[in-house]
């Protein structure tokens, strides 16, 4: 990443749900691969029956597998914890997975899903994870970004829920495609536009986010901390 | 606009420079306009030499008089104040301007520039558009919509600066090729991408928009008052 | 509502304890029953032994039935999640039962308590309401208001949660009386002033709210979302 | 002032136009002054010709003396800037005016117009007494606090501009009267209802302000700043 | 406290955990009982075994009683809720304790951790505490204000959770030998610097909060709300 | 900077007045230099007569040239625009000072003063800076940070002004010293405690900001925007 002026180092990618990681930094995470990054994802969560059913719990974690390795993911965890039920799970339990997964691997970098989200679960993966990444220790990440979710982000309460206003922008000129291609495979959840988890809006925002910084094409995060 | 919940009545849109009014309320302009609302656009500024060279200003004014026939805007005013120097106008002129016009038009609705644009004519002219709207009079606009402009909304400062979070969607599936039609007869304003005042990325930010409410293209706006 | 630039349709107005419907939105509701809309009203919770005694309960909800008859309510639900319970509720359920309400009866239009409210209680039904219109099924409601419950609104941190301040104005100055009659007729939660909870403050807010858009009585919502 | 846990002491109210002390803390005014504090009042601006008639300049300034005189103002400066014109007056001009006046009264507490309110000379006028209160030198206010002024508070942009949410609340019970006789003096600026600057609203938002901390009447301001 | 314009009176101080009292008021505790003024504690919760161990449990509470003695507190109250898991414990029974406890010792003046701090048990004190100080029976706290916590304040996420901007400084130049030795009784609580925690940290904030107002040292907090 | 994570390349730290540059990024400016960056220092305002006196202006300047020299500072650029005058100033004349400069040193990173300091000269030249710096040419600034300024960061209107919320922290643990040494040669500037604008308090908040990211000292900063 000569001349970007930053460089990520080892990353890891909270996602609430499988495909989060894709819809909010599948590009930066195939971005940082192809320059030789190691790059972790964590999925938080695990439907579970009778609420999900056991067939499409594993096609979503296949679809998972494909993505990442078409994006380049060096490891996959998967917590396991129940999805749509963090509220109703001890924090203290959350709090201590994502606690541990970031003493194992040690990142410089985390990414994580926005507070703002209207999604319970991934405000409270956030919460955990800014726990888990507490500077006290004397190991800690230097660099917590947040990233948005189509179908999640925009659909919160407009000046009443934190907002979605990046500052940081990763250029993913490069790498929209292996993005895209990666979000297809997540055949299971991708929607037909309108809806706003299509391939047509995912385009549509990256091309927004990299005009805005003079870019073909972008990710855009909210910075929560960086020790320099 | 039945079905809609609402309706504009007269619309005055208030655009501090030539294209401001395509860029964050054309599709809306057109879609008014065909269902036979009179909508009014005031340009607040003009180039004044030596900053500005006079064959540019006429021309710009004459691609907004060719954008506003294709969206069919009834009748277009222009108030001449010295364009990137309304920080230097007195504060009681562009109210002056502001207030004659809305008396004089009398519009159920106002469309006006964003507050937290990073451009100052930009939130001057909100500012004094509120004053001329203000609610103690008998005749006063009952709807004050804020829309976003792409190359000055998005580049202010991130949480320091008021955001633009969007509240107000207009569908404008019907209308968003009359849209672009006016905006690539702005020649000498708009650029070639990535840049944001391209083509291309009016494009995505209207899918965007209209994603996040299951429409394939909208525009979307920031309420300031309705009183219904 | 010829004039007011507004339809607001059918109207649904959710109540996380009976009386905050007539708190935020009884003169509201009576307007649009009287104009032939039809409203339906739910409320989530219910006292439940040995916090609340029976009888209480079953004559706060006698209260309930009469007011909403003086307002013109089409029809009550009664969710019967417990009161002052909803944080020990599992989310899910408070989802599934917004949701299924709001799919049963397909409002174009919602009322909310306010999310920055004191309670918990209106906080959750905030937020599951929320989810319940989420704008990605073929229906969903597209107006979605945040109403103001004295004693609730006003008692939250200031500056430290979200702050009420309204931008929807709706003109009662018709169905003041009937508001404040729905109100009285509330015995049991009416409060003597100078507590908030009193006609006479009830009253007072009316005033002001009307007078912030020069109409003799209003009340006044946050804009949440609008679909044009 | 035994009892309420606070001393002000000697107190300046600024208000950049006659009437707006009175709006905003004539009932403070009145409560300090009967409990023998010094109370000092500046008026920031004065209507300058052609703008302002000198008629209605004189009209103005011999209400206000009045209603000084009703609530106990142990002296009135009048600084004399331009009104409506403070926008377009050298920044210094107003903060040296304002600091001259806070060194020579040398006042335990201030009182301001809120910086959000719509008006440029309130912001202005908020800004440039904060420069004067600057906690540097041996003597400076110990308590800053902002009132609201109806019919310029409430008409600014929710959500864009500060939000007016007080936290700090004095109770006028026994004041309220002199008040509402203070303001009917101002018979040039008073309006009738539904107007927001009407003795009914005035009264209508002092039984509100009063009734969120459980008394008969109550001002409201936003603390900026208490040194204890 | 004669001077310094403001009287604190009864005065109840809530932690989450022991250490948050002094570190966010000790110094005010010191200053208050000092002049005369009853102070109380009360502590939410305790450790619980099997997550925290007894030795250390009864160690800390050892620490803590020799910390009030040194500052002077009257009593300390120990609810023992189970520490680190607030958030599963019902919000009623957090309401429940601190009510109970604010009836009990009628407080003029309470001071709360702050609902921005990282620690969901600081968030959840703060928002219980404020239910049971609520204005509406006939006794209840004139004076709400929130302390700081260093290694937890400034640990959230920058402009996504409510940010800690104090309005009230108390001089605690006279006190701070007072409070560093309170923290240093806290023999288990304390790290070396650079951690947060350390005393040359909590010296170093009451060098800065001090300075803001030109005092020696001071402690800062977000004023709540107060009944004057 | 290896382990750091971010490389600032060519750095311009713009200043209101002489100092700032150091009170707000003195460690940072000694640390990059020592490390081979070219840092570039730009002071916007100059003191004119008879507002200021030329002896002491001359002072503050050669004062300005030594630290400068301490530090490391590659060139410094004077622009010479009337202090406290910059409300006064032609918008359009430091946009154009600023634009001028970012064109000609072409930085790859900007310091800017905070856009919420109480001075309206950092206030204006926050804004012109980040006209200057807009991502719409070829080339332009890829990070953009605000520094903090002792004696006008803390003094503006807690929650109604833009909060000082860091995101940022520069390690200075190694240049702490050269920066209060650098901060001692502007011995006009510089105030006994317990004055903001004090040695001790700038030692004191290296000593929290370091503490806060558990580094011995630290600046702190918040993130504008940065390209990646």
């Amino acid at each position: 990443m000569r001349g970007s002026g930053i460089s990520f180092g080892r990353t890891l990618v909270v996602a609430p749900h499988p495909d989060d990681e894709v819809l909010g930094a599948g590009g930066t995470i195939a971005k940082l691969s192809s320059e030789g990054e190691e790059v972790f994802v964590a999925i938080v969560t695990e439907g579970k029956p009778p609420a999900f059913d056991p067939v499409t719990i594993a096609t979503t974690q296949a679809e998972a597998r494909e993505a990442h390795r078409v994006l380049g993911v060096k490891e996959t965890f998967w917590l396991r914890l129940p999805a749509a039920q963090l509220a109703e799970t001890a924090h203290a339990t959350l709090n201590a997975a994502l606690s541990d997964l970031v003493r194992r691997i040690s990142p410089q970098t985390v990414l994580l899903p926005f507070v703002g989200d209207m999604h319970m679960d991934h405000q409270l993966t956030f919460t955990s994870a800014l726990v888990a990444c507490r500077p006290h220790q004397s190991e800690f990440p230097k660099l917590i970004l947040a990233y948005e979710t189509l179908s999640e982000t925009n659909w919160n309460a407009p000046y009443l829920s934190p907002a979605f206003v990046p500052n940081v922008f990763v250029d993913i000129s490069e790498h929209l495609e292996a993005k895209l291609r990666a979000m297809r495979l997540f055949a299971s959840q991708v929607r037909e536009p309108p809806h706003e988890r299509s391939i047509a809006t995912l385009s549509a925002l990256a091309t927004l986010r990299g005009a805005t910084v003079l870019r073909r094409a972008a990710e855009a995060f909210v910075l929560i901390r960086h020790v320099v």
